[in-house]
């Protein structure tokens, strides 16, 4: 198909800003694309990969005449953004955004987008632990989901639009309500990255055992859990504030499932724990088998040298 | 250096016996070695890629006139196996092992080793999520951590020739007492394998959020978790039963870390919450540092096309 937009304007080039640029760019989805950030030499980074043909510091001059607009900021900063932008956003506009929080979004922007603009917000599934617009790359969406949560009341040719973009760039799309959406992304996302970011925080503190250790004796596991404690601070830290409500609910089964555990550790219970662990193997199955997982020992760390050894450990 | 061993025997062709048997043979090692598996499947699958040069169900067979023995069988087993083969044991032997956990190793076979044999307990820090004999690799060890943790009394020769084993198959070596070992590997690898193999269940249990959705949308955080909860079942099992006191002292640090950070999220304490995930994007960096990791965005999962991109979140 062909999907062509005038002018695209992305607001906030970090990891998913500078990956959409780039994306939409390489497919020839986009006329023209405008991008704005806070920082100067943030700019500058995005000026020096050539991510765009105008580079804004002010927010509502690069939505201006945009056809879409795209807010790619923290959560917690899309207010002052839609302050500066709803005054120029142009009718007949759409407006989304990448929030990894859907019900903050909705309730915070909802009643500032200005009549005749179309209100699509959007998840992008999709992320590394680095972050800043050199962190971008095209491929960043390919194979992953992009939910949208649009109210049942907006133009269905504006999402549907939007539904087009994604897939032009690679992803899945799925809609879903806000409420829904943040209970996936606690426990598929935000629980896993608060237990992360605890487990690296314990390990700081300890006394009996050297950080230094840790480091060194980090491939039995530890290390796996550093990648997502490694993501961006800001982003995470309006994560958390913003979905609190969900994550709390999800945080809470989690402890309930632990303290059962650690009873069956303390009292020695080698059933329970040897059924637990032959259960949780076929979920891993399942996540390769759907396609959102390398079929690799150890994520592909290990580069093998001998290819005839491809049969239970074998190779993507 | 030159350094051969007569004959090796391995009790146990998992991944890690089978991973030894193949880089001890291509080094140059071994003149000869035994295996010997209590399952006559898990044989043939050892004989499927002539993996030694004998095959034995009987353990006290495969040890005889071995100049080194080492226990590759889940922790669980050590017992059992050393009442098979301490009566056949070679004097001037030497007698290892690959447990995760030490302390209990020391207490089970500590007593029972023969006069003349020389025991150092080993545990080669390496792994992937699969297992059996066909999920072993030559290359497992490299740029790994093996840690040795022989009695102060024990002969120092014996000793010296397991360092110089384990960096023959491409290990840095280290040595320590069995019980501090036990602490660090219950932060760096037991409690972040029971913190995964307990969310991977959290997830399996869930009503509001679907399991299809889970794997769908694993990729958000998730699915880096189902890695390590996908490893053998039963060798974790043994773990937790033999490392209680040690897992229970980590993880009541993590749980106390985590109420704190649970009430961070309850209360939206934006600064602790950046303040944590600040800290912990260091740490990762370290591990890279230390050759523990590798230097790339995503675990190296996303396949870059374009070659241009390789500053910020570069590739290996």
């Amino acid at each position: 198909m062909t999907f062509t937009i005038g002018k695209l304007a992305l607001i906030g080039v970090g990891l998913i800003g500078s990956s959409i640029a780039q994306a939409a760019r390489r497919k020839g989805l986009v006329a023209q694309t405008s991008v704005a950030t806070r920082r100067a030499e943030t700019l500058e980074q995005a000026r020096s990969i050539d991510l765009a043909d105008s580079y804004h510091l002010d927010a509502g001059a690069a939505v201006q005449d945009a056809d879409l607009v795209i807010l790619c900021v923290p959560v917690g900063a899309i207010r002052g953004v839609m302050e500066e932008i709803a005054p120029r956003l142009k009718p007949g506009a759409i407006l989304s955004d990448v929030g990894s929080v859907k019900g903050h979004v909705h309730r915070v922007l909802g009643p500032m987008v200005p009549e005749g603009v179309h209100f699509v917000p959007g998840h992008p599934m999709a992320g590394t632990e680095h972050s800043g617009p050199l962190a971008g790359f095209p491929e960043l969406f390919e194979n992953r989901w992009c939910i949208l949560t649009p109210e049942p009341h907006v133009d269905r040719e504006a999402v549907s639009r939007m539904c087009a973009f994604w897939r032009e760039l690679g992803s899945d799309v799925e809609l879903m309500s806000a409420d829904h959406h943040d209970m996936v992304v606690a426990i598929t996302s935000h629980v896993p990255h608060l237990v992360a970011y605890n487990i690296v925080g314990t390990v700081d503190d300890l006394e009996t055992v050297s950080k230094s250790e840790v480091i060194k004796f980090s491939a039995s596991g530890f290390r796996d859990f550093t990648r997502i404690a490694a993501s961006d601070p800001v982003m995470w830290r309006d994560v958390f504030l913003t979905n609190r409500d969900a994550v709390l609910e999800m945080l809470g089964r989690f402890l309930e499932d632990l303290s059962v555990l650690q009873r069956a550790v303390r009292v020695g219970d080698g059933e329970a724990l040897e059924s637990l662990f032959t259960r949780t193997r076929a979920i891993r199955r399942s996540i390769i088998d759907a396609g959102q997982e390398i079929d690799a020992a150890d994520f592909g760390r290990i580069q093998r040298m001998s290819g005839d050894r491809e049969g239970e450990g074998g190779a993507t």
